[in-house]
């Protein structure tokens, strides 16, 4: 992963893809929630292979990407008819194809402001958070970090008691891929965090269209939703 | 296959099934062709697995559907997340599974008027082209078919040559999902058709925004281009 996808930390992928080649391997890097967000480089990272979502970067649900370095063979998992290049058997969706390119270029073209942005936008959420709340907790890196991701611990509290108490906002204790599920993150006790401060996390993700008035609202929220439930 | 994709044949698929099961062996249909221009249903047919392609009835393309007769297991070839009861990990694609229901709905209303318009269309199409060129040949079954398929062997011509003199119809020699290779169609040689036949073959297909008017005007620009490349 370039960077994780619950709390935002940029990993050290090319120190990963050093050590890989030492080893002779290959390096695959998940770039999925890093695009758009930082500057991601194939050639910087030292990556073989590299894959991005669409959605994650405001292309639809439904495409996503592989990149390949050149001469690196790959065998399909699925067979059929040859469509790209014998990998992927299925009637390509050009329309999304086309969409995902555009997005591509939207974010590279927006990389120049956007990420400041949004990251100022975080801090005030942080600092309105922290203020209000005494053992407030951040998880992940303090500063090797996407400019959108706040993973944050609220103490005396589970994190989707709170976020039960703020339908308001959209957010969620973990990933999305395994929402649902009422327990610790595994991203969280993997980084030895005691588990009553995993269970306490909530992933606050700001995006391109977040204002700074959203910002206000959802530090009210979820500051009121804290006094109620632990008061 | 429910429906062949070249020819528009209509398989003996009961029939497979039950000599399927005689053996205890599951029964698979792909019935991407087949659905918008038949009545589809899994228990007539005695299908134990069922897939469905969105494009083919006018839903967008890049989404299908798997049916999944109750009681049978499946394992997953992609793991990941627990997405679609783990069977399929990613983030689902809600406005294209919205989409797909519709594009079922609405095929299936449609299913009382439009296979009988557009099988008219059709046998006027086949009618006009008959009717000018002596020694056209129908390569599949010539009632057990889709109302839409029209694969035809055109005399003395290669199929390819036909088409690329005639830019303004949409059509293929064979399946799309093989397009742009120039070979005789392993479907006609599989039904012992001599190999000039399958070779002077094209796949005309109709649908549900086929007008009259575009069934003259592909009608006469074939003959137009049969006539030349004969003469």
């Amino acid at each position: 992963m370039l960077a994780n996808n619950e709390t935002g930390t940029i990993q050290p992928v090319r120190e990963i893809a050093n050590l890989a080649h030492t080893c002779g391997a290959l390096f695959h890097v998940d770039a999925a929630q890093a695009i758009g967000k930082i500057s991601v480089d194939v050639n910087t990272i030292g990556a073989d292979l590299l894959t991005v979502a669409g959605h994650k970067f405001y292309a639809p649900k439904g495409i996503g990407a592989l990149y390949v370095r050149e001469g690196i063979s790959l065998s399909p998992i699925m067979s059929g008819a040859g469509h790209e290049r014998g990998l992927r058997p299925g009637t390509e969706n050009v329309p999304y194809i086309a969409a995902l390119g555009t997005a591509a270029r939207l974010a590279r073209e927006n990389l120049r402001e956007e990420p400041a942005r949004i990251q100022r936008l975080r801090e005030k959420l942080h600092g309105r958070l922290s203020a209000a709340i005494p053992g407030l907790r951040l998880n992940g890196h303090p500063e090797d970090r996407l400019p959108n991701t706040l993973n944050l611990s609220f103490p005396k509290v589970k994190g989707w008691d709170l976020l039960s108490a703020t339908p308001g906002i959209a957010a969620s204790t973990g990933s999305a891929c395994h929402g649902g599920i009422h327990a610790a993150s595994p991203v969280l006790l993997a980084m030895h965090l005691e588990k009553s401060r995993a269970l306490g996390a909530v992933r606050l993700t700001l995006g391109r269209f977040t204002t700074e008035s959203e910002i206000d609202f959802s530090a009210n929220l979820l500051i009121t939703a804290w006094r109620e439930r632990t008061s």
